[in-house]
């Protein structure tokens, strides 16, 4: 295997031939994935890191990576000598992406990219700075020339279809929605790229992309007919006929630049510049009879409002999920307290044990977090076998973790004692657990924002000047992707609730070289009722687990928060104990006594 | 006097003379004011009915008033038999004010308005509807010319300049910041025509506008010169001498479209176009020397934003007003246990008693609201003599009152029980407590709008799919306007809070024919302090008036919520003393015990 200094020497031999001065790699692929296919990931392979939400950079004699703050020793370590700057992203002092460019850029010289991984929104920045310094910026495949070795090719799992008995619709009735959206937004086409809103609309699942079971395909529609760009032999016949009942045709994966180049009808067509690519724009514009029209993907709202059938699936399914993560605390105990030496990747194994006995298990919706001690402060934390910790009995076990059923996906946190606690400890845990309730409990009037109802969430936190460095929740899909748009609990997201929207409700505290601690249900908002002042929404939990209450100070509640815990704790135990034995029964009634 | 037919006919007549066949009149002045002098109310004359908020609509066959929902009732009896119509804003079926203008209007027809009273924003949604219809919109000097009769002249109460010691920066200090404010938008010039922006900047004070001590003026600046346009003669000389040591000129009050059209310098002027008139929008379009530039007003947020004298007089102003407030209450208290008869209107003059002894004292801030049992269930009530109710021994009495002083202007709400109460009531009351409490005490990462605070406040009563129809609170300007923005309690409002800025905090209850409860306090914003997580900030309050806890089931309040009033009771206690005597001293050591 190639060391990082040869891959680079290889990399700036192929922009010397091509005239290239700096170019730049996006952590993104052809459809703008919060996590690209391995074959995408040349950011990684050009650096010899791997993480998310990164650029690298690399000149004719330098490199830099950007990494936000989950990255930051761990970056540090392993590009030392690589000849690759690791740049602290948010940090004062260190440059953004782009201001990084535009100290380099000098007039007359080029920077290259790739169209095909590009977003265009990030495109447009770049073009700006190329012409502010008469610069130019140039489409260059020199990562297909210079990545030979050991290069993932693009992946082609097999792909299936959705059933109507868990999607609630059909890629039929689907398209009818999205025209009548269409003609709304005053368009008769659309150019799908982003691979959730190609999932949702032909309920298409595959298994491309780690843990997310989606598969890699574009689409275009209009008013007669929808295409689907993906290879056709990935498909199960059934599925093929489903689609073709549903009047959708099927092309090759790389065959839409073609397709849209021999379009004669005249036609406005709604992209999402956030999720198109630079080459399908490119392809798009190239043929006058498009008239682009540029808006927020209207799949994304669609499919953040769950159907009927979709809602009461999930709940079935975070009810076995429930079941699971109870015989996955009941064994964890039960082997803690006999004195044997666990590990934090054993979790994963245990958790995999019981959520994967259900037939309707898919796979993890994520690399289970399973942080031991001061690990939990790195919110994000995935232990690796060989360099993980060995659970104490002493401090929090923090354990996040989910999986996607055929019914539906699940995230779930739960932070377990392993022994006695500090009164600092617990009264963290008690912060967390007010914050928590405060979001499940909320009432508000029809037309609340996230952004409105997150700054509520973190009051116990603030009154104390605490917080924590994310969103207090996040949307999740229905059999797909754990992280969902466009709402979220997040600070001044403008996005607002309405019935049917799942979001997940997961405050926390983190303490460098201390603590993490968060508590995580998934929520379903609801109707409340209606008054004389209006109709009123409300959340409630969808996720059926046990509350650790031995860490919580519970004089520290108010009143309200007593009773929603204990109605919390009830339903729990009335949801999970027909799928339990006798025993597991008794365990959890301990768990849900009242406080 | 004149019947509002008679005065309907001779509008007509004028009409008919200028080819008018539709007139509007809106409830404005030439600054865009929240309440008009006499001399600009037009739409009260021609309908015989006082209010705000309002526009009159009159056709050769038709007239129609729009009030909104604190008028409804009154305006129906008002405007029976006198050929208006009552139009129930907001309500369906009711067209709005521009949906009936387009309703009416016909191709050729001329849409008559008064130019010099018409806000810009408002003269363009006419505009449209004529553009639209084939018809005219027509400046017509109509009002002038069929209002002869009883007609108010313009106020011009003698002027004054409020010294530094109360405004901490003088007009020379302000035209600075204002100018480079000027500059940050690109900006060389801006006209100011709100009142609250003229007083702010020159600190200029009268007593034109009743209840608030402001003069009618507009201002021009530029870079070198800065004209303030005001009869001259209005002026004591010491303020005049203040105003030309810091640069100003005078000019009269109507002079400001011959000055603009002298100008002969190129200059990119700055205009807030929601209190622009339309008068002077076309003095300035017609000189091809001024650039016109559309933005918010810069003083409205440099004026919301309290300097450090500001701030410490406004706290003093609140102590004065608090100790008027307790010797009201405990009048109040005994003649009321003597079995006096008091009146609604009786409130006032004790009121006015207490407060007019401070030698500071200019004005009431607005009209006393004193409301007793199902009357403060209308927010805005106020009581007249002759038709005011009388206070009985049961029920809540609602006084919402408050004082212009040289050290800054007050506005306070306190409910009174005036017998036993159910404990619908009291719920009622704790409820409302709840929610000033929780908005008093909250803590936030600096960033948070007025719209995220506002949707925190109301959880109390949401969770009860309660709510009340109003924002739960507003800014207060220095030695003015009762209502300030651009900062609200509202829900949406985007302006993020800062140190310094000054809301109040009153959160009600209103049931339509039984009862109205409101605690009102003034908060300042200031730092709370910071942290690894960044700086928080919070609110203080500056009003101390003991809040009644007879009416609160304690029990229903949180521990915190509990520590606050407590505090805030220790607070009242500690800084009213000094200007008490020891029997009231007594008494308000008794209302400030802790819970």
């Amino acid at each position: 295997m190639k060391t990082v200094p040869q891959r680079l020497t290889e990399f700036r031999e192929a922009m010397k031939k091509a005239g290239c001065d700096i170019f730049i790699m996006p952590s993104s692929d052809a459809h703008a994935s919060e996590y690209a296919p391995a074959h995408d990931t040349a950011w990684e392979y050009f650096s010899g890191f791997s993480c998310e939400n990164s650029n690298l950079l690399v000149t004719l004699t330098e490199a830099a990576l950007w990494v936000d703050g989950r990255f930051f020793g761990a970056a540090d370590k392993a590009l030392k000598d690589t000849g690759v700057q690791s740049m602290h992203m948010g940090v004062k002092g260190v440059p953004a992406v782009n201001e990084w460019i535009e100290n380099k850029l000098k007039e007359g010289m080029v920077l290259g990219y790739n169209a095909e991984t590009m977003p265009l929104t990030q495109m447009r920045g770049l073009k700006e700075i190329c012409d502010r310094k008469g610069a130019e910026l140039r489409d260059l495949p020199l990562v297909d020339q210079a990545w030979t070795e050991d290069r993932a090719p693009l992946p082609a799992t097999p792909a299936w279809i959705l059933g109507n008995e868990f999607a609630g619709k059909g890629a039929d009735e689907k398209l009818s929605i999205f025209r009548n959206k269409l003609k709304e937004a005053d368009c008769d086409s659309a150019v799908i790229t982003s691979l959730d809103s190609v999932a949702w609309l032909y309920n298409l699942r595959a298994a491309d992309v780690d843990n997310t079971p989606y598969a890699l395909a574009f689409s275009y529609v209009d008013m007669e007919s929808a295409v689907l760009f993906m290879d056709y032999s990935r498909l199960s016949s059934e599925g093929a006929e489903t689609l073709k009942n549903a009047g959708v045709t099927i092309m090759g994966y790389k065959d839409m630049p073609e397709f849209l180049a021999k379009n004669e009808k005249a036609l406005k067509v709604l992209v999402d510049p956030h999720c198109l690519n630079a080459s399908l724009n490119n392809a798009l514009r190239a043929n006058s009879k498009f008239t682009v029209v540029e808006g927020s993907d209207p799949i994304a709202l669609l499919k953040a409002v769950k159907n009927e059938t979709e809602l009461s699936c999930t709940r079935k399914a975070h009810i076995y999920d429930g079941a699971a993560m109870v015989r996955f605390q009941i064994e964890l105990e039960k082997r803690l307290s006999e004195g044997e030496k666990l590990r934090e990747t054993d979790i994963d194994t245990i958790l995999h044990k019981y959520r994967s006995a259900n037939p309707g298990f898919i796979v993890e919706s994520f690399p289970t977090i399973a942080a031991y001690g001061e690990n939990a402060a790195n919110m994000h934390y995935a232990p690796k076998a060989g360099a993980d910790a060995e659970l104490k009995n002493e401090g929090y076990l923090l354990v996040d973790s989910g999986a996607t059923y055929y019914e539906g996906t699940t995230d779930i946190t739960r932070t377990y004692a392993l022994g006695a606690l500090t009164h600092e400890e617990k009264l963290g845990y008690t912060r967390v657990l007010r914050c928590h309730i405060d979001v499940a409990m909320a009432v508000w009037k029809e037309g609340a924002t996230g952004g409105e109802l997150d700054m509520m969430a973190r009051q116990p936190m603030w009154r104390h000047m605490l917080d924590y460095r994310c969103g207090t929740g996040h949307g999740v899909s229905h059999v797909g992707a754990v992280h969902e748009g466009p709402q979220s609990l997040r600070p001044h997201n403008g996005i607002v609730f309405v019935p049917g929207m799942i979001i997940t409700d997961e405050p926390g505290i983190y303490e460098e070289g201390h603590m993490g601690i968060r508590i995580e249900n998934e929520l379903e908002c609801l109707e409340a009722g209606e008054s004389e002042y209006g109709k009123f929404l409300r959340f409630q939990p969808i996720t059926y687990v046990p509350i650790d209450m031995s860490c919580v100070l519970v004089d520290e509640l108010t009143k309200e928060e007593k009773e929603w815990i204990n109605g919390y704790h009830a339903a729990v135990l009335e949801k999970l104990s027909p799928l339990l034995s006798k025993e597991e029964i008794q365990w959890l009634t301990v768990k849900c006594a009242a406080v």
